[in-house]
């Protein structure tokens, strides 16, 4: 019981079947978790068993996504009525498709805004996961903050699930702001990567506590996939292109605060910067990865502020068991700060995301397979690259033995349209587009990024549409699409 | 000679034909200008004349709009190569279409941003209109600011037009703020409207000024379109929306700030709420309309702030006679101010912008007719509808004589995606989005703003999609822009 050090909770501590007891058809319910770390391992689970016994929907709110298959299991024992902001589960994501259950796809800086706003209705309860509660009553968060400092103060009831395996001396590492309230809100007084702006702690309400469960489950390990030819040349382009700008005077070698999306090619990009001239980089970013720390030990990278910790489990051991060394250089935010749009363009963030696919013009698809089955979510893409110093999107140029072009004449599905896309990248190459034009675009990607056999039908089309339509945006309406079409009714891409 | 107040800058005093030609060929030009107000009235125009009989080309880059005709001007002269970040006018816009003059449509708040980041060149001059030049060699903007401080401070050379229409007293209404250079940039604060954050002038080194020019000729007034019954109507379902926030409590009568694009709607929505319990409104904004003055003048709106004054005529005079009444009243900011994504999400913005069209997933269309064609250019309206506290969109449900559905399956060109709209208003109804997913946001979409006419075939797609496709998003991408096909086809939209 030592993890509870403020007195008078000690008489809440329950299981995980008697606090899912608690929830009941209907309910809102916020959950920290993201990306796979600092969710609730406990309650969830045991809320999924109860909902396939029982006829229990709920609303499901989270940071971003989360581990342990909680998200197929609730999905699979029908629990979930509607969900967001973001998922990333085959399973959920099947449901989701077929129309059986909701999905609200946020920017990953709003929820907590529409929460605020009243557009969603109050959280009848959120589930959080701590190290510990301190003397004042207050939370420690684990591995995340994702939403749950705001969940906290807007919930009527509290489930925190304390897990012991997150050792005591994690607490330090987060700093907890909370915007005020409209119209008194004032600006949040982040001007570089590495500041200190509010609490260590979640201040909370004792008498909200409805239950504690304690637990000893590690997060999900992130899946590191190994680099491969196309994500090292991807990452080389990456490099050469920043190289490039320090030597042009743009930038110094410690360029500016980095955002990197999650996946294999991140990975691969943070990697390259251990080679070369970079020195004292630093982060504002959504999740800290393996690369995260790799540069942190290779003396590359100063400092790192992120919403998570989603590394692998040898990673996952080196950090945990290292926290003291790591204090002074990351720091876990609330998402609504990690991604504060006004923050990202007062910092002059370097975003990288991966794309889906993109096209001649620069928009960018993050969520859509075919332009209408969602992969995972927009998450704090847009966040980033809207406000972003350079916004950068990756993607390979085809995949599936080339079946598929990533690079297409109009995207099934815009998250990012062009004004908000500067640097484009696949194995092929990189296209620079700032300064240009869409027709200027146009070239420069399909000479660029665009997979050799598909280059000149990407041409041809651009040709067309300038000749036979003109405008700002040359397009056929009757064949934008397409390339889709085909994909769908034959297999293939390729005309 | 009175109105420059500096010693040793009388002698650059010289004509509009004079001025012109210190220009050359590829020059990259910065020049005052926002919605029609505050722009070159002597200078851009005697360069028109000079490209008209000389090959010279400039890249031009304003704060919006141009008034005088000039966009034409120049256009029909073939003096432009490129020109951002907005423009609206008829004969610019088809030469643009064409493809002989490249557009970079950009969001307002950005444009300082690439140059300052040199995405863009050097400014080789830049032309500010200015009430005065003050004793210690700062210059007074006149009734826009719109990039002219960034402007004044990048470009390699100046031209100063000294226009003796504006009265002196106008100085004071600006607030001038200039964001610090990376990575040691603040933070904007301006925590409330009427916060007055920086200087009332734009200081200028001396050195750089390379010519004076004195005109005298009114900005070019705005087109007021009077209300009529669709425009009255879509006032009318907001005004009573914000009257039922209001009774739900989520709003008090003061609202938050208020931002309204231009044109007759935004007119016909703030004249609503002259009537109502609305009082001690605000404004965050970027055009300062007729009806922002006629607000005051009714006491209705305690404090206006924008980037420029664009009015009628007859309001021209009312605000021109009264600087001293309105000076505490309103202010006028760079447009990186005023529509700085984080200050707008700070302040919680209503933002009310005019759409193209809407498709029934709440994906808005502001800049693109036919999915090819620029009408005018995204302008501030992803600045607020991204960071807004309420993200509207407004337009008609049909136009000339029901043969184009403003409402469809897929818009044509995406500039705000379905995270970003929180209400859609036509003449027909309002659609309250908040909260809900695709599949749900479809459904109110139709029944409430589409053309009846239209409706049924939208209902039709919706279903044939969900049933054949299914997904997030559903859709059937070999009928998406089916009704454009149609309309260019057929000139009809009607099935
Ligand atoms: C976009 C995103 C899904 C890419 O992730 P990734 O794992 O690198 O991408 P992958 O290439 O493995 O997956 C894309 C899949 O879509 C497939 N695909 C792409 N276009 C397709 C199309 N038109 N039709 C069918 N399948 C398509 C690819 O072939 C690939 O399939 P596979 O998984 O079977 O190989 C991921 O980055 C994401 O969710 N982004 C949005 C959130 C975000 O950007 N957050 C930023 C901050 S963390
Ligand atoms: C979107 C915008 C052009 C609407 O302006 P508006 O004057 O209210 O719109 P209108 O209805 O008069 O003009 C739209 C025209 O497009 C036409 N149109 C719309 N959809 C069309 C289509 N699919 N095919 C052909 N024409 C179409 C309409 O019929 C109308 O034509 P008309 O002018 O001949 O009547 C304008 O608000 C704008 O430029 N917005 C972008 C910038 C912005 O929002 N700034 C915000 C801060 S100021």
């Amino acid at each position: 019981m030592s993890r509870i050090k403020a007195t008078g909770l000690a008489h809440k501590v329950m299981d995980a079947a008697q606090a899912a007891a608690l929830f009941t058809n209907g309910m809102v319910v916020g959950a920290s978790g993201f990306t796979k770390s600092g969710d609730s391992k406990a309650v969830l689970a045991a809320l999924a068993d109860r909902a396939a016994k029982e006829d229990i929907k709920i609303t499901l709110i989270t940071g971003a996504s989360l581990g342990q298959d909680t998200d197929a299991r609730l999905a699979n024992a029908h629990g979930l009525h509607k969900r967001m902001p973001f998922q990333a589960d085959p399973v959920l994501r099947k449901h989701i498709n077929n129309g059986e259950v909701l999905f609200i796809d946020q920017h990953l800086s709003e929820s907590v805004e529409l929460l605020h706003n009243h557009y969603i209705p109050q959280l009848d309860i959120a589930v959080i996961e701590a190290a510990l509660i301190t003397e004042d009553g207050s939370i420690v968060p684990t591995t995340s903050v994702g939403n749950s400092a705001s969940f906290a103060l807007m919930a009527k009831k509290l489930i925190i699930e304390i897990n012991t395996v997150v050792p005591e001396s994690i607490q330090g590492i987060h700093d907890i702001f909370v915007p005020d309230d409209y119209p008194h809100r004032n600006s949040i007084p982040v001007n570089v990567p590495d500041a200190r702006v509010g609490t260590t702690t979640i201040k909370i309400q004792p008498d909200k506590v409805a239950a504690i469960v304690y637990t000893a489950v590690q997060d999900s390990p992130a899946d590191i996939v190994p680099p491969d030819a196309k994500t090292e040349a991807i990452a080389g382009h990456l490099i050469k292109f920043f190289e490039a700008e320090v030597a042009a005077g743009r930038l110094t070698n410690s360029l500016l605060p980095v955002q990197a999306g999650i996946g294999k090619v991140a990975n691969a990009v943070l990697n390259g910067f251990r080679k070369g001239h970079f020195a004292d980089l630093t982060m504002y970013s959504e999740v800290l990865q393996d690369s995260t720390f790799d540069l942190i030990d290779a003396g590359k990278l100063r400092f790192a502020s992120g919403s998570s910790i989603t590394v692998s489990a040898e990673c996952y051991d080196r950090v945990v068991n290292n926290l003291d060394h790591y204090r002074e250089k990351i720091v876990l935010r609330p998402q609504n700060i990690s991604n504060a749009p006004g923050v990202i363009r007062r910092l002059g963030v370097i975003a990288i995301n991966t794309a889906i696919e993109f096209d001649m013009y620069g928009n960018v698809n993050s969520t859509h397979i075919g332009g209408t089955h969602i992969m995972n979510g927009i998450g704090g893409s847009g966040d980033f690259a809207r406000n972003a110093y350079l916004s950068i999107f990756v993607t390979q140029a085809a995949s599936k033995n080339d079946t598929i072009s990533h690079v297409l004449p109009m995207v099934s599905h815009v998250d990012h349209n062009e004004h908000d896309v500067d640097i484009l990248v696949t194995d092929v190459g990189l296209a620079d587009l700032r300064g240009l034009a869409p027709r200027e675009r146009a070239k420069v990607i399909i000479a660029n990024c665009a997979h050799p056999y598909y280059r000149d039908a990407l041409q041809d089309y651009f040709d067309r549409a300038c000749a036979q339509r003109g405008g700002q945006t040359p397009h056929l309406l009757e064949e934008a699409f397409s390339w889709h079409v085909r994909l769908r009714e034959r297999g293939t891409m390729k005309g």
